[in-house]
C-alpha cells in the first residue's frame, strides 16, 4: 500500500510526440484496416518546452479484458492520475466485467477515493473483467453507441493478443463511424505471448512466474530434503511456454517441457516419456530418487498423435455417445494408431475423458490434468525397464499445478512501477488524439527514469491467420523461440540440471527491494541476445 | 542469509536451572518409564553470578525426523552456536537421512563453515531427513552403540509426536544401559498439532501457514475478479485442522471444514455436501457465483460412514481382488449402507480406489482427492436442486492442494528466531546434564529478549493409546478444541464469511519485517483464551 511507483522521466516533464515510419502492410491486411492500416508508431519525447496549453477535461473508458494479471489495478491508477494532474475536470470510467460492460453500457467512475485501496494491489476485482468479444456487428455498434453517448475521448483496452485484436477492429470501426474515441491497448497476460520489438513484455508475467518460482523453489528444497519424491509440476501456458521457461532458468529442475519443442519435433507420447524416464533411471543410478519436472499445461494437444486421436474420439462420441460408458469398445473403433494412444492412456483418464465431455459432446482435453498423464505413463515405462533389468530403482511420483495462484497475486514493485507507467502512457497517448496503438513502455532493463514511451500500430502486429475456415487478421501470439537466446540459455544448461542437483529457491517476492533489476530471465536474455547482462 | 536471530535474555547471559514439580504420571506410564517418570521440568533463568566454570568441550548429535518443517536448519545453527560460545572445542555431528542415520552412526560433523549456507534457509537438505522408527529392540541396541561409540554427551531429536515418543523410549533406555547421553527434543511440525502448556507452537507452523495462505488469498482475489468459479482447496492436516483453521482466520473463505468438527458431529458425506451446497445457493442468490472452501487433506477419513466403507472395500478385495475391474459389481456385494455412499462417489474416483491399491492390497483412502470429492459431490446435489427448481445458479468448480510448497519455504523471521533459540536452549540443557525434556521456549507473545526457555519432561506429555491392539505409551496429537478460543472465533465469523465477500489476502512473506508479533493468529488466540491481543 505504501509504494509510489516512479515515473519515466518523459512522463514526469513535458514531452512532445514524434512519429516514426509506419510498417509496410500485407494487402489482406490493408483490406481489413483501410483508416488504421498507415498508423504510424508514435513516441513521446522529453522536452524542455513549456506545458502543452491543452488542459481540457477528457472523458476516458477503461476495460480489463481476458484473464487476470498483477498489476491491473495500477494501470488504472496510472490513467486516472494522468488525467487528474494534466487534464483536471477530466472523468475516468471502468467497464464493468471486461467488454460486456462496454456493450450494456455498463461502468463504474473511478474517483482517487475509489481507487486508493486498490493501488498496488493483485486482482482485477475493482471493475472485474470478462471474456466477452466485441466482433459481431451488433455488438460492435452497441460499442459505438456507448462510446457516443458518454462522449468518450478515449478507451484504454488491457488485454492479450485476442483482446488487443478486438481493440484493433474496434478503433477501425469508430474512425469509420466518426466515432472520436481513441482505442489504446495496454499489453497484459500472464503468458507473456504478447510482445514484439517496441512491447518487451506483457504485464503480470513477472509478477505470476516469481509466484510459480517460489512455489517450485519450495518443492525442490523438500525434494532433495526427503529425497524420495518426484514432483512433476504443471504450469499455465496453453499455447506458448514462456512461463515454463522462465521458472526453469529461475529455479533448475531436472526437466521442463516446452510445447514449441514438443511441436517442432513432432515429438510422441513415448518420447515425452522416454525423456523423462531416460532422467529418472540416469539419477537413479547416481543414487538419487527424486526430483522435479516442470509441463505447461498445453504441452498435450502439442503432441500431434494426440490431435489425431482427440479428432477421432468426437466424430466416435458424436455418432455412438452410449459408448462413453464402454473404453474397451472404444479402443476398437478407432484407427489402430489412436488405438495405440489411448490404451497408452491411464484407465481413469481414459474413462475421464469419455464421460466429461463439453456442452458440445466434444472431449475436453484442456481437462486432462496433463502432469499426472505424464506421471503415470512415466511410471509404466519405469516398469517396463525395471522387468527388462534396466532399471532398479524406487519412483515415487507427485504432482502440483499452478495457476490461479499467480494471476491475482500482489504484483511486484517492476508490474507495479511499469503498469502505472502503461496507463499514464495511455492516458498521454489519448490525450494526444492517438487511436490504433498498443501502449509501448520499453529499455526497462534501465532504471525507470530511462524507461521509453509510446505507442506502436496493433495493425503492425498483425497477420492473416484461419479461424474455423476463415482468414481473420490476428495479433500472432509470441511463442518461445527455439534459435532465440532464452530457449538456448535453457538448453545449454538442461542436461546437467537433469542430473546435478543445481535447485534455485527463489523464495517469496520482497516488496522492500529498492534497487533496479531486469525483470524476469527471459527479458534479460533477451535484451541482450543472450549475452550476460549486468544490471546496475 | 543476512538475517541475524536474536536470542531470549537468558540464553545470552548466564543462567542457572531451576527445577519445576514433576507431573502426577499414571501408574502405566510410570511402569514404561521407570526412570524418567518423575522428570521435573527445568527453567533457564536468568543470573548476574559469573559464567559457569564448566566449559569442557561437548559431543552432541542431532537428528531431523519426519516430514520437513521451515527453521530445521536454524535449529542445527542455534546448537552449533551454543557449543561454539560456551563449549569451546566441542563437536557437533548431523545424523544423515533422519533416524536410520543413529542406527546406523552415519553422522556428518557440522562445522560453521558447513553450516553457512543454510543459516535461516529452508528445507531439511542439509543432513536429510527420514520416517524411520527408533522402536525395536535391534534398533534401540544399535542406538546406544552409536551413542556410545560416538561418545555423545547429547542427541537433540526434532520432530513431531511420534519421533518425541521415540525420544522419549530412548531417554529412558539409555538411562536403563548406563549411557550418559541426554535426550532432548524439540517441537517440530507444520501441523501444529505437538503443542502443550510448556510448548505454545512447533516450529514450521507459522512459516507454512502463512505461505498457504499466501496462495489462499491469491485465489480468493481471482476469484472475486473472475467472478466464476468456486475453488475448493485442499491443505495438509491428516489428524489437526489447525492449518486450516489458521488459513481460514488469515484469509476468511467461505467455508473451511474441520475434520475434529466432522468427526464429533459425526457427519455423513451427504451432511458435508448439503453444508456445502447451502452456501453455493445462498450467495447465488445474493448474485455471487464464486467462492472459495478449504478442506483439510484428512476430512474424508473423518467421516464414520465412509470409514466403514473403506473397511468393507477391504475385506472383499482380499477375498476377490478381480472384482477392482467392475465396480458395479462391488457395490452390489456391499452393505446397503456401504453400497449407498459408494454409489455417492463419482466414477473415475470409484475405479481409482478399486485399483490403485497399495502393496498389501488396501484401498489408499489418503489418494483420494478429498477436494475434487467433494466438488463432485456438491456438483450433484446442485444439480438435483436445480431440478427441484431451488437453485438456478452456474455452478463451476476448480481445486488446488497445497502442501509441499510450505514445508520447505525459507522461515518466517518469527520461525527463524524461534528455531535458533529451540537449538539454543537444547544445547543448554544436554550441557546441563538434562535427559528426557523436550525444548519449551514460550511467552512468545513478547519480544524475543523476554522469552522464557526450559524444558519439559516427555513422560509428562504421554498417555496410554491403543495403537495395533496393543496400549502404547505416546504423547497426543494436540487436536483443534472445538470449545477453544481459536475454533470459537472462527465459529463466530463463519455465516458472515460465507456471504459477505470479507477476503483478506495477505500476501508473500516479507523478510524485512523486524518488528515483534505474534506468530499465527491461532497463537494470539490460545495465548489470550480468545480476547483480542495487542501486540507491541
Amino acid at each position: 500500500m505504501a509504494f509510489t511507483p516512479t515515473l519515466p522521466a518523459c512522463l514526469k516533464g513535458n514531452w512532445t510526440v514524434a512519429q516514426k515510419e509506419a510498417a509496410g502492410l500485407a494487402e489482406s491486411l490493408r483490406e481489413c484496416f483501410p483508416r488504421t492500416a498507415d498508423q504510424p508508431a508514435v513516441r513521446l519525447e522529453q522536452s524542455d518546452a513549456k506545458p502543452s496549453d491543452d488542459r481540457r477535461p477528457l472523458n476516458v473508458g477503461i476495460v480489463l479484458s481476458g484473464g487476470q494479471a498483477p498489476g491491473g489495478h495500477n494501470v488504472i491508477a496510472g490513467v486516472l492520475d494522468f488525467l487528474q494532474a494534466r487534464h483536471p475536470g477530466s472523468r475516468l470510467f471502468g467497464f464493468l466485467n471486461g467488454p460486456r460492460g462496454i456493450i450494456n453500457q455498463s461502468a463504474m467512475e473511478i474517483t482517487p477515493e475509489k481507487m486508493a485501496p486498490f493501488r498496488n494491489q493483485g486482482g482485477f476485482h475493482m471493475i472485474a473483467s470478462g471474456r466477452d468479444k466485441i466482433e459481431s456487428a451488433e455488438h460492435l455498434q452497441k460499442a459505438a453507441h456507448t462510446a457516443s453517448v458518454m462522449q468518450l475521448d478515449g478507451l484504454v483496452v488491457c488485454g492479450g493478443d485476442d483482446s488487443n485484436t478486438n481493440a484493433a477492429v474496434l478503433a477501425e470501426y469508430f474512425l469509420a463511424h466518426d466515432i472520436s474515441t481513441g482505442v489504446i491497448g495496454v499489453p497484459k497476460t500472464i503468458d507473456a505471448d504478447l510482445k514484439n520489438d517496441d512491447v518487451p513484455i506483457s504485464f503480470g508475467f513477472d509478477t505470476a512466474s516469481k509466484v510459480y518460482s517460489e512455489m517450485i523453489g519450495n518443492i525442490m528444497i523438500d525434494a532433495a530434503s526427503a529425497g524420495k519424491y518426484y514432483h512433476f509440476i504443471r504450469l499455465m501456458g496453453r499455447n506458448a511456454s514462456h512461463i515454463t521457461l522462465e521458472c526453469a532458468l529461475q529455479t533448475h529442475p531436472q526437466a521442463a517441457l516446452i510445447c514449441e519443442e514438443v511441436a517442432s519435433h513432432e515429438y510422441t507420447l513415448s518420447d515425452v516419456t522416454e525423456q523423462l524416464a531416460d532422467m529418472v533411471v540416469a539419477r537413479s543410478a547416481a543414487g538419487k530418487e527424486y526430483g522435479v519436472a516442470l509441463v505447461p499445461e498445453g504441452i498435450i494437444e502439442h503432441v500431434p498423435e494426440v490431435h489425431v486421436l482427440i479428432k477421432e474420439l468426437n466424430e466416435l462420441m458424436a455418432a455412438s455417445p452410449e459408448m462413453a460408458e464402454n473404453p474397451a469398445a472404444v479402443a476398437e473403433k478407432l484407427t489402430p494408431a489412436s488405438a495405440k494412444v489411448f490404451e497408452l492412456l491411464p484407465a481413469s483418464i481414459r474413462l475421464e475423458l469419455l464421460l466429461e465431455r463439453d456442452p458440445h459432446g466434444n472431449v475436453q482435453v484442456a481437462r486432462i490434468e496433463t502432469e499426472k498423464l505424464l506421471l503415470r505413463l512415466v511410471e509404466a515405462e519405469l516398469q517396463k525397464r525395471r522387468a527388462a533389468g534396466s532399471y532398479s530403482g524406487k519412483f515415487q511420483g507427485l504432482s502440483h499445478y499452478f495457476g490461479y495462484e499467480g494471476r491475482c497475486s500482489m504484483p511486484t514493485n517492476f508490474d507495479a512501477t511499469y503498469c502505472y507507467s502503461l496507463g499514464y502512457a495511455a492516458g498521454a497517448l489519448i490525450a494526444s488524439g492517438q487511436t490504433g496503438l498498443m501502449t509501448s513502455v520499453a529499455n526497462l532493463e534501465r532504471p525507470t527514469t530511462d524507461w521509453t514511451v509510446g505507442g506502436t500500430p496493433f495493425t503492425g502486429m498483425m497477420c492473416m491467420e484461419r479461424r474455423n475456415g476463415k482468414l481473420k487478421p490476428v495479433i500472432q501470439k509470441a511463442l518461445v523461440d527455439l534459435h532465440g537466446p532464452v530457449f538456448k540459455a535453457f538448453k545449454q544448461q538442461r542436461d546437467k540440471w537433469a542430473i546435478v542437483d543445481c535447485y534455485r529457491s527463489p523464495g517469496p517476492i520482497q516488496f522492500s527491494d529498492t534497487g533496479a533489476y531486469c525483470a524476469t530471465q527471459t527479458l534479460a536474455l533477451e535484451i541482450n541476445n543472450g549475452k550476460p547482462i549486468s544490471i546496475h
